[in-house]
């Protein structure tokens, strides 16, 4: 490991020391790339044991406190919370500040943090798409983020500066790192991850619900739909904050996705074999490219 | 391994030599509980592949000729030929002879055969809920149906006898062997089985029609779109004939799936904080219970 001779980073503070706040903590310790880590949270327990990990360097309960001196503030908390995290933050961090954040929706962060911040402090979006099913430090590892992608989310009025350093506080942490505006990034993670977690969870339910068999379905249901409703298994917290702030997006997507199920639902009351076969080949091929 | 002193099957025929016929020969051979495998298909290429990776003893183009002395014959082949098939084999079948079948789709293909069979022979329905993604005897393997399930599905008509042998030869592969009528069999795989897939398709066409992004959607998706959707890829003639022969029972639960999917939507549109989250609760525990 080669240590930079000045960090990327000189003092970053996560608040939210969870799997993703504290993986990216671990990646730049390792890399060298920052000077001080800071950890902010509620839980004192959860801070400690970061420490003893050798996760970040000491921590703060108070949020106005822990960003004192910090050159980066990284807000690893659920998406409905960062505002409010930022709005509290705002005053007390020093000139020069970059803000970024790992929240899965961005048109509705970026919005409401944007004018949060004082003259000469920076506002900038960002999407690690990486996670595991496991939550809190003890969780986090640092090649979480090696290999995936972080979505940087800039506006016009992004200081070009501090989005150049988000993006390369996230290659530093393994990923690439496409660039795009926050209601492009909504309206693609809305279609790629956003519609089939609402798909896989209103599945999982239905089928539940399908109560023919005296409760017995789901016990008795093979590994293809074990396999197929994972991501059924996601935090409930976290996907309804999502649903409420990507609410347009996610309803489009709904929508289309229900246009095509009543497509096959046609061609099945048909019995239109050709069209079933053309309607599942397109599938096929589309999904087999993306392998 | 133990040879049994007289074979559970003297004579096997299987017809249609691929995973999943090769692999019950195969595993049935190794236990010793069989005499003779005669593989009988088209493709004469297949056919002599399996005796040389000593799969069959023998093969026969013609299943007039290859189900001669076989006191069992196991039908795999797609389910909408099953009774095709059984309809050309049936007057040349040796008295007490046992036809079952290997059929996703059971109501469709029991009905069908039942009454193809002449007085002496017997006909069972069964369905492996075994596969992997390849195809071909070259993929088949004894140990496919290890701890696996195998639904056999008799009705009033069955023959008791013939029912046991059925099932103890499913027994032997390994399987655990659960016994239903056929229409419950169907009702309950286009639940756990069927209707998942019709998603999954559904999902992938959507997500490739939604061309907001140039095309670059579905090379952009990220690994849980792409966990989720692996069963999209599944083959689309097989799929084509289940979705034509248990047409009913598909419609059923898409309509099932489409009410949530509907209730899901509604709780969006509303920004319902708490009903989202008890929607996804509620799937994220029943999800874990058969984890």
């Amino acid at each position: 490991m080669t240590k930079a001779a000045t960090p990327l980073v000189k003092r970053l503070a996560v608040i939210g020391l969870g799997l993703i706040g504290g993986s990216l903590a671990r990646v730049l310790r390792e890399r060298g790339a920052v000077g001080e880590v800071v950890g902010i949270g509620r839980g004192e327990a959860n801070l400690k044991r970061g420490v003893e990990l050798g996760v970040i360097d000491r921590y703060c309960l108070d949020p106005t406190e822990g960003v004192r001196g910090a050159d980066v503030v990284f807000v690893a908390t659920p998406v409905c919370s960062i505002p409010t995290v930022v709005e509290r933050i705002a005053p007390h961090l020093e000139d020069g500040c970059i803000v970024t954040d790992g929240g899965s929706v961005k048109e509705f962060v970026v919005n409401a943090c944007e004018p949060l911040m004082r003259p000469g402090t920076f506002f900038v979006g960002g999407h690690p798409i990486a996670g595991t099913e496991h939550s809190g430090v003890e969780a986090s590892f640092a090649t979480l983020y090696q290999g995936k992608r972080c979505i940087v989310t800039p506006t016009e009025k992004t200081d070009p500066a501090a989005l150049a350093k988000v993006v390369k506080i996230w290659a530093y942490a393994g990923s690439a790192v496409p660039v795009m505006d926050p209601a492009t990034h909504d309206r693609m993670l809305a279609a790629i991850s956003h519609l089939p977690h609402m798909v896989a969870y209103s599945l999982v339910n239905a089928v539940d619900g399908y109560d023919r068999f005296g409760g017995e379905l789901l016990a008795f249901s093979a590994g293809g739909f074990r396999d197929f409703t994972r991501i059924a298994s996601s935090d409930p917290v976290m996907w309804r904050d999502i649903a409420l702030t990507n609410q347009e997006a996610i309803l489009e997507t709904m929508d289309f996705f229900s246009d095509y199920l009543g497509k096959l639902r046609t061609l099945v009351a048909a019995a239109d074999g050709p069209g079933l076969e053309a309607f599942f080949r397109n599938s096929k091929e589309k999904r087999d490219a993306i392998l």
